[in-house]
């Protein structure tokens, strides 16, 4: 386009060539912009899901970071990926964003393969500032002294002990291209938890440190012979007094950075200056933007929690097509606050994902036995064996996706003391729409490989019960819960089959087919269908699925075929232990195992479950190309 | 003992019954008896091998911990737990510290299991203060608000980001019975790096605080019309100059802690009035201690990082018996560096492991490509991601057992990205003395559950250098080259086995072996005895062992027994993997898994091999039990 063409001055997304012309703007015509941008994030996030209030926050912030820097030879990396909306519709895919979070559209969160503007993938947190410090190293030694890279963190993200780390080194190295941007919502994901937070607030308020100048002014000033000179002489001696004062205000500059801020990041002249400060500094800078969470769509700024990740809603009441109310996380977070009352010694953790796993019952109801710490799953792993080791009793609710921050402390610090904590596993299994870097199916490799591990897969709401009371009031040691996003509603097996170990059904056929959780219904839904042309097929239902009872691979033994249907990724998963067990007892017939060795990008649940041949169709396959008809 | 009835007024360790008769001591008797440790600690480290410059450096601490405070019921977290000689002993087991580290001893840990003084398992860094905070929050809820949990953490200890997530939740939860301490060396294990580091070391000098302070007053003074009396004004405002100057003066104090300090480490006067202070405070308080790391030995003194964590050596010359010059991590810190030479876009990376990974040759050719990034592996992995997304090719050295704390960041950092990060896991394998929590046994499940990693395990020196040219060069994605701790002495095997592939090297017996790395030598050496009289086997020499290449599995299908023996705790090793693949491909004979699916108590390497029927001894039994004599 050309800009000045436009009689009216505005210019909608569409007659831009992006990101090039969005420096041509001047700010009226960028205040337009913002709002058609928003306009289009909440039409196309209330159709598909996704994260609304953190894109909402950042997209003046998005624009000014496109006008001032070079995309892509200066590097903007988003921590967490979410936020990267408006950047996707600033660097050419505004045209594809209806297709956000789909199968085979465009991700939501920041990909390589999909743009070059895309220079790092984030599906989890904290881990902006190590991504950042790394290309600012690599360009230093490519000799490229002109381009910086932003690393854009939020205050939820910089309570991850990582981001700490990047600080620590980002600094010590006083890598001169390095630029950290907070950007400062005060919201983490639902209310940022944590001293580090209180500190955000203290400096974004900046009440205090104006009371005590205040108050040493009038100190100062009521003292027989000291003056308003003296006051004076205070506010000039800038190399000393300020620098006392405020220099050492903020950990940031205790960590080696330049701070600069806070500022409204809703103020694109406010937000370009500081942007171009931060470039002619010779040193790294941390510069700190407020922001509003849900800014500009008054139900996600009324209720930002609840628009931080969203299905499908309403865009004129905000609210959710499908209710929330009814879904595994539920489930849990009920029977765990009802267990709770019984027992004292029952405490709730989570990592910043209070309503995501249903703990707000918990929270409600036992509040000094709850803890939220903030991103940090390390620190919760530990923190509830520490509580453990008290005698306590620990359950930890965590998405599946964000246990795998905690490896080393599960197997250090829970496994090795054979301490009881309990997780309660969410979101395991795939996850669907947000992709790869979330689904839910390396829980099981990571927790196989951990002696003394004990892990249970119900596949219904009441499994789930039962396994929860099982785990907490049964099981020593490291236990795991482990259960699907969503409901139980597609769950049509005999409630017989509803156990805490494990159900074996015998049909007299020479084909058994195994699986737990979920996947288990397609098992069912496959073996009912192909019964009634002639396939006859055993079944085994797991519940408690690893350690691997050895009865059962006993059991196995006796079949021609022995078939395992699993979600899960790598290996370390049980079909892969089941089969060497298998193999180890003398098994004389052909083992087949089903399962998804690899990431999945995003689609549907049930898209990837076909795709993945964990459906009651691509079992039925299964059973037709090896079985044997009456 | 009766303290009174010795005349001398010195006390010898064995005369005291511990930890109760340390509090009936005066200080010159304390004196004595710390000079009575360390002559302890250096007479039974420089025979048994052990941490011996952190423990020469806590002596004092230690007991002033256990005179000012009453253990078990106040609560004593040590961090890294190898500090925790000086505590062992003076909690009785004094007797039994010359058996620290041997098969059926005392732990170089904490231990639970051991004593009712050891509270949590740790032998990783940066996890005290979770601990802490979990059990502190557990004697709140319990009622109990006489006793204090205290976190000895060290300075390297702190650049973990996990010990930034305790802070900020122990801060923010105002927990008044927690009590975290830092021992400041100034060293982590060889030279603190980061921020945090050199502020600490500016708190610790004060000099810049000092300075300012003196140019302020200095420039007040020299203002007409303000004299002293401003100056004496502006030191008796507390409540308003002085917190400004102060109270705002620490990142512990912005973390919620009171900060007190930093204190002499060697000054029992000091340290047990800085604690009295501690325990009166309602609120989480932070202990900033000084000490020196080898304390009262001198060639520890001189060379604190040599005396980190040493082999036996001469307690007179300082000298250890066995030269560290030759061992895998010296061969493979020389290959990179030679390797550098030729590619500028190789750099290396440490988590403050520089010698114990042999990377000094490249620090001291290469200072710009080299990074010691502190105890923070997360960050040196998606450090390193960030490196490769930019083009340059990345080597993280890093210990097995360190590399579990970056467990999320090699799956979402570097695999789903595909970014070619090499990995030189050093300590795989079988450690030995160091016990459970540093066993080298879990980086193959770990690798083996991330889709597109490929593990290399070498079985001597010019394998490993011959693997880590093909990951270097010829590889792309998420690359380990894995190889043990120690030397290739005992390496007999034919050089023709020499591969980054594998080696099938057949006999025409219906009994093949498999194995990789140091284990294939136990293999070789059952083969050529069991030849002897009469047994025949095959043998498979895997050294590119993940992913399993089919081929192999193929091959393995037409023998009667297929034996794998691994270096592996858990399930994902590659015999699991394997084993699941005969199953699945239809093999009809019998697989034997010999693996070591614990966690591995301490002892010696050969040892704990022979315990998991790991040694060329265990071989042999197998070959009789499942051969067939010619």
């Amino acid at each position: 386009m050309s800009i000045t063409n436009q009689e009216s001055g505005e210019y909608q997304l569409k007659d831009l060539n992006l990101p090039e012309d969005l420096k041509k703007l001047n700010f009226y015509q960028c205040r337009k912009l913002a709002k058609e941008i928003r306009s289009l994030l909440v039409r196309v996030i209330s159709r598909n899901g996704g994260h609304l209030a953190s894109n909402l926050g950042t997209v003046e912030l998005t624009m000014a970071l496109h006008r001032v820097f070079e995309s892509p030879k200066d590097k903007i990396i988003w921590d967490v990926g979410h936020q990267c909306y408006t950047h996707k519709i600033l660097t050419g895919r505004a045209g594809q964003f209806a297709t956000i979070r789909k199968e085979n559209g465009i991700a939501g969160f920041p990909k390589p393969e999909e743009s070059e503007h895309d220079i790092f993938i984030s599906g989890h947190s904290s881990t902006s500032i190590s991504v950042a410090c790394g290309i600012a190293e690599a360009m230093r030694m490519q000799g490229d002294t002109q381009h910086h890279v932003i690393a854009v963190i939020g205050d939820g993200a910089l309570t991850g002990g990582m981001a700490f780390e990047g600080l620590n080194n980002g600094g010590k190295k006083k890598m001169k291209n390095l630029i950290v941007i907070l950007n400062d919502n005060n919201m983490s994901i639902s209310g940022n938890v944590g001293a580090v937070s209180g500190y955000l607030r203290s400096i974004r308020e900046s009440e205090e440190y104006v009371r005590r100048k205040q108050q040493l002014e009038k100190n100062l000033m009521n003292t027989p012979g000291v003056g308003t000179h003296a006051v004076r002489v205070l506010k000039k001696t800038k190399d000393s007094f300020k620098r006392v004062m405020f220099q050492q205000a903020t950990m940031f500059e205790q960590f080696g950075f330049v701070y600069l801020g806070p500022v409204d990041g809703h103020n694109m002249q406010e937000l370009e200056e500081v942007l171009r400060t931060a470039k002619r500094y010779d040193a790294p800078v941390f510069i700190h933007v407020n922001t509003v969470k849900g800014k500009g769509y008054l139900p996600a700024e009324k209720n930002p929690s609840l628009f931080h990740g969203v299905p499908k809603f309403d865009i004129i009441t905000g609210n959710p097509e499908v209710s929330g109310n009814d879904c595994y996380s539920e489930i849990f977070g009920k029977e765990l606050t009802e267990m709770a009352a019984q027992d004292k010694r029952i405490c709730a953790v989570t990592a910043a994902m209070t309503f995501g796993t249903g703990l707000q019952y918990f929270q409600e109801q036992f509040p000094e036995r709850f803890y939220d710490v903030g991103i940090a799953e390390q620190h919760a792993v530990t923190f509830s064996a520490g509580l453990a080791a008290a005698g306590m009793i620990p359950v930890f609710a965590v998405y599946s996706t964000f246990l795998q921050r905690a490896y080393d402390q599960l197997l250090h610090d829970v496994a090795i003391g054979k301490l009881h904590v309990i997780l309660g596993i969410d979101r395991a299994g795939i996850v669907g729409e947000d992709g790869e870097t979330h689904q839910g199916t390396f829980d099981v490799p990571m927790l196989t490989s951990i002696p003394g591990a004990v892990i249970y897969s119900p596949a219904c709401y009441e499994e789930l019960r039962l396994c929860m009371r099982r785990a907490v009031r049964e099981d020593t040691g490291l236990t795991a819960v482990r259960y699907p996003r969503g409901n139980d509603k597609a769950m049509t097996f005999p409630k017989e089959h509803l156990n805490t170990e494990y159900t074996f059904t015998e049909s007299g056929s020479d084909m058994l087919m195994i699986s737990y959780g979920r996947v288990y219904q397609a098992l069912w839904e496959a073996h009912c269908t192909c019964e009634k042309i002639g396939y006859q097929t055993s079944l085994l239902k797991l519940t408690r699925i690893f350690p691997v009872m050895e009865e059962l691979v006993e059991k196995a033994l006796s079949y021609r075929i022995v078939m395992f249907f699993e979600e899960s990724s790598g290996y370390g998963g049980i079909s892969t232990i089941f089969g060497s067990l298998l193999a180890q007892y003398g098994f004389k017939g052909r083992y087949v195992r089903v399962s998804a060795d690899c990431f999945l990008k995003q689609a549907s649940v049930p898209a990837l479950l076909e795709k993945s041949e964990l459906s009651a169709h691509a079992v039925c396959r299964y059973i037709y190309a090896y079985g044997n008809k009456d």
